[in-house]
């Protein structure tokens, strides 16, 4: 199994390198989890889902409290049969079976209610692909029906679902849908993008 | 069949409603061939690949001719079971039997090498996911064999591919990358992130 994301970070201001520059202390919890790699369009994350998203939500917020208007991109991939397996990204989640999508909901909602907030306000939307099998829409409707429990669904919307709320439940709410629908071995994708300070939030 | 895009355009600058105001006129030539609609996050293009790709392509243009760095994000569909046949949509490539790869990948590289220059220097990046059919790693093969032929290519990173060019061919590319690979009529989606003007292009 390989997973992580690429991420990028886009504060919309002059001074948008500060900003990111001034953000990148909240990846230090997790460095010696991760294998991070930079060029000039995106960071690579690899690692488990939960510390990948853990570390993307931290270093999104550390950016966000500078108040300006700021937006995170990640490509998030698990299982591509393109990479080798990696023993960083080991994770229970992504062994056995394939449970039924009640159960998988469940667990889900359960991991996202447990999480303390962040105390940053954001809104996010994206789009859940599950890849190389038949009948991929019933994986991303039960995905939906979870996310519409979730506390943080806001809208559908032509090719990806949009959320609202604090930055931890939002950010876990993606990582439930990551790790929990499409088969535990399977090769799952997310485009994701999370925005905070926007003057044309409605 | 339904196909589109939503994209957002990220000026790195203080004056990034201005930017993105500044640039809105790009649309116009498109505007009576697409369906659009805003939000806070992104706007949804409604209508064929060609129009759609040319529509951001002049539109990131127009934003990066700024001098600001720009970075534009799409999440491109089509054939999406989830969506309604809408006849702004169609077109010809998207009906059909699926032709062999190499056709098709020497279709795709004649459509690039016609397009004419745009005079802004681009680095992007995108993945391509074809769903809803096993084997979906051989027309993610296909297509990446086409792009190390495009003369835009620039590397295989985790989960995409980087591109390097001229806007006019990089964003052919991506479109050709997206009509042409997959089935016709099948279910495919593009992650695209396109930058200009970074202080850290190397």
């Amino acid at each position: 199994m390989f997973s992580g994301a690429q991420i990028s970070l886009y504060p919309m201001s002059d001074d948008f390198a500060d900003v990111i520059l001034g953000a990148l202390s909240a990846l230090d919890p997790y460095r010696d989890q991760l294998r991070i790699e930079t060029d000039d369009i995106s960071t690579l994350l690899v690692g488990t889902p939960d510390v990948v998203m853990a570390a993307m939500r931290d270093l999104f917020v550390a950016a966000a409290k500078s108040g300006k208007h700021c937006v995170m991109h990640a490509t998030l991939s698990r299982g591509c049969p393109g990479e080798p397996d990696d023993p960083i990204c080991h994770v229970p989640e992504m062994t056995g079976p394939l449970a039924p999508l009640e159960e998988r909901r469940a667990q889900a909602l359960a991991a996202v209610s447990s999480i303390p907030l962040a105390g940053q306000p954001t809104a996010a939307q994206f789009s859940l692909y599950t890849l190389g099998i038949g009948q991929h829409m019933d994986e991303i409707y039960g995905c939906i029906d979870f996310i519409k429990s979730s506390g943080v669904f806001d809208k559908s919307k032509n090719f990806c679902t949009k959320l609202r709320g604090d930055a931890a439940p939002v950010f876990a709410t993606v990582g439930e849908a990551f790790v929990r629908f499409g088969p535990p071995q399977g090769h799952v994708t997310i485009d994701l993008t999370v925005s905070a300070n926007s003057p044309s939030a409605i």
